[in-house]
């Protein structure tokens, strides 16, 4: 593809390098540092000032601030205002996704009374339950599995061997990963004791299900629990990482980032545009309010409120958090000091 | 349903309410707040006093003490003393799970010399090894895996796509979330060099097993190792989360709760009755005693007494923990006060 | 097998014991304390002495010095310098993996243009993309999944319901635990606005792949991401636990262990033979160094130098962090020695 054929595709601006013209023919997109003849980069972060000297691109994509700073250089530029969105077209267009056929494989399994869109395709070893809907173009990946009931959109990538339970609906453009698991049982027991009076834990029958709403990934081998009644829902817009834990009846989004091995606590409330980093934990019943952001490994042992910044285990502000991290390694020295003073002073 | 019939049911007392009267119809389980016409919820829990003043549900479970401080309500009351385990069986009352047809679908796979019993349930593309067992009425849901050698035995469910490794054992009435793996291999390894004198981890074959026993719970992306030699054991009645690890040769309960995201190393031995909530991890080869507690994302790195409740990591007095982690925002003002201190008086 | 042969097979010495002689039949491996007639034990750790004096073994795995302690004991000895890697051995030969017929399985599925070695066997319910190649005496397990384009060497063993996603790449000797999963999307969006303005996360395809080298093993669930472009690389011979998630164009190891539940964002560097224990997070674009090593729960929030060892959240040197950890509890009692000495002395 021409360069300048490629920024049309993206809404850039193409711009002549030194050494590469803008009817140049590029064919992949590759990081800045390992980016040879032929591939596309982009440049969006001054930590990678260095990678932009030497980098081997045919064509960077770049905003307008860096193309005047940018003085002679051999790459083509493809100017856009917001350079990473902006690349991820130029993936897209040089990357596309192989097309699927329509049609259910010959080793799928599609119960009666399930509807399948003529133009979805259902791959070798997928499942679609009885009274199951799976909308347009929509690709059930080999193993993908539909349960009794459930409910999946158009435009929907359900990878191998990932699962919708009985029952849960799934928006329009919804991306599961290999393995991710929507709709396994809530956990939740009451305590009880059997007819002989030995304490059990019995089990609460989960008997909603999981909402997951439009333009939503989620990453393999995460797993969202139905409703013990009612629904889990996952809101519009929203991702959520590999690994990560979604406990019953909890709401989520829309836009909110769950990183790699989140786990929330039944019935959680995660607003707009909330950004979890990696292993936080959310405690039961508690709302992460709008906006609000937590740092990795944190701990939410009460509400959070909008637009807060919280890190630390029990989570506190973000910046009160670095400095008490900080300043940790000192409590041996703090405690000596302390005794040293007592001496001095006479502490009793 | 009539009210009354479900109170019989559920061994409860079915009373009027001033607008829904016993022999009144209901359908479906619900939260108190989400419920309407027709609808059963239940409350335990002084949390939901406001729902509950509020709440469209034709019934409410509630103990005796909140039936006397009812007064008058719309809704008529089933009264029980344990409230939310009665209302575990309210919803297997009013949401049976669906009926399974017994006998293999023509897509399973049941090698030579398995006993699946004729009244189990091997769904579409479930896979039965060779010599292994399926007890009566076990309902292996599509794609399910039981290995060579593996019993499984009456009353399970195995979840789409849930996994019992080869030779690894169930009791009766064990749950298998969607993906639960039980019988993966422990990560066992011996520094050694190989042939050239190069540095390798030489992997320890782990030729043991997974005993689960009756009335456990496994959940979604679970994963039980197998032991070393010998066996892992989840004793009977214990519950484990989703994306929970345990390590090979691991002893569990019977009546243990291990919450989503726990991770055991290898050969942790957890008594009856512990809960581990959430993020928790355990050190290899530590004891955790009969009813001990620990506190969510805590590191257990010492055996904990039986009783115990604990937090923190590593884990400490839940009491000790609390105050401390409450004071811990406060080590760079004490680190100044110290500070000040010293110069009044002439430190060191 | 006689205890004379054994050894000649793991390339140890047999020392007849007081009861059981070289010539003694065993056949099975197990820990000295669980080790009945006709057991083999090993013995490498103070801490099991006392197993060692009561052990039921015919035979136990100890080193040239344990010998030479050991006087008067009924059990035969297998000399070896190296006991624990000699017990891995012994497994091996007392319990060799199944064979497995090789060929491909009626209800597999092998697309056109997939390459399988004829010595390979593709058992039921897997899959072969097309394009795939699937190497010498590879073992694919019951629903294993191979994507179009995929590499797998020779000798690998492929996990029931193991996912090995489109295009990546395994060396050889490669193990992947029930539902590993190579190949998943990274987890990376960038900001945008929809053609309404409405603000989302616009995915950026993940077009590289995962290359994992020779002799790694990867743990059930474990997910390993795939490359933004370029490629995610397991080094040859690092193990890889249950859990993990290791995010896009990461590399790791050769020779290094990533224990259950550890989380590397994307784009980290971990070296050679480094350890990362259970729990352990990883902040992106950080560098850990050869021969590091982190404690369980640590969260790695900068680089960290060849051969340091570190623990915390966030992570300091292993003993700076210890002594701080025992100290913590000591903080609302230091800031009350504190106040006393400020009202002693006057502070402000």
């Amino acid at each position: 593809l021409k360069i300048s054929s490629l920024a049309s595709a993206i809404g850039a601006r193409a711009v002549s390098g030194t050494a590469v013209l803008a009817d140049h023919e590029v064919h992949a997109g590759a990081a800045l540092d390992a980016a040879t003849e032929g591939a596309v980069a982009f440049y969006a972060d001054a930590r990678y000032q260095g990678a932009l000297e030497t980098t081997g691109a045919s064509a960077v994509v770049v905003d307008e601030t860096t193309l005047e700073a940018l003085g002679d250089r051999p790459f083509a530029r493809l100017v856009h205002p917001n350079p990473a969105a902006a690349f991820a077209r130029v993936l897209e267009v040089l990357h596309p996704e192989p097309a699927a056929e329509a049609g259910v494989h010959a080793s799928a399994v599609v119960e009666a009374g399930a509807e399948v869109d003529p133009s979805a395709s259902v791959m070798a070893q997928a499942f679609v339950g009885a009274g199951a809907r799976v909308g347009a173009r929509t690709r059930l990946h080999p193993g993908a599995y539909v349960g009794p009931g459930a409910v999946v959109g158009a435009d929907c990538v359900l990878g191998p061997r990932s699962v919708v339970a009985a029952g849960c609906v799934l928006g329009d453009r919804v991306r599961l990963q290999p393995v991710a698991v929507v709709g396994s049982d809530g956990f939740g027991y009451a305590l009880d004791t059997d007819e002989d009076g030995t304490p059990m834990h019995r089990k609460i029958p989960q008997v909603g299900i999981v909402r997951v709403e439009d333009d939503v990934e989620i990453g393999a081998c995460a797993c969202i629990d139905r409703a013990t009644t009612g629904e889990t829902v996952v809101g519009r817009g929203t991702k959520i990482d590999n690994l990560v834990q979604v406990g019953h009846n909890s709401t989520i989004g829309p836009l909110s980032i769950l990183c790699g091995q989140v786990g929330l606590a039944g019935t959680s409330r995660i607003g707009t545009g909330v950004i979890l980093a990696g292993q936080v934990g959310v405690a039961g019943h508690l709302e992460v309010g709008d906006g609000a952001k937590v740092g990795a490994q944190s701990g939410i042992g009460g509400d959070v409120p909008p637009g807060a910044t919280v890190s630390g285990s029990p989570a506190i502000p973000h910046r009160v958090w670095l400095r008490a991290a900080l300043a940790f390694k000192e409590i041996p020295e703090i405690l000596k000091r302390v005794r040293r003073l007592e001496k001095k002073v006479g502490g009793d």
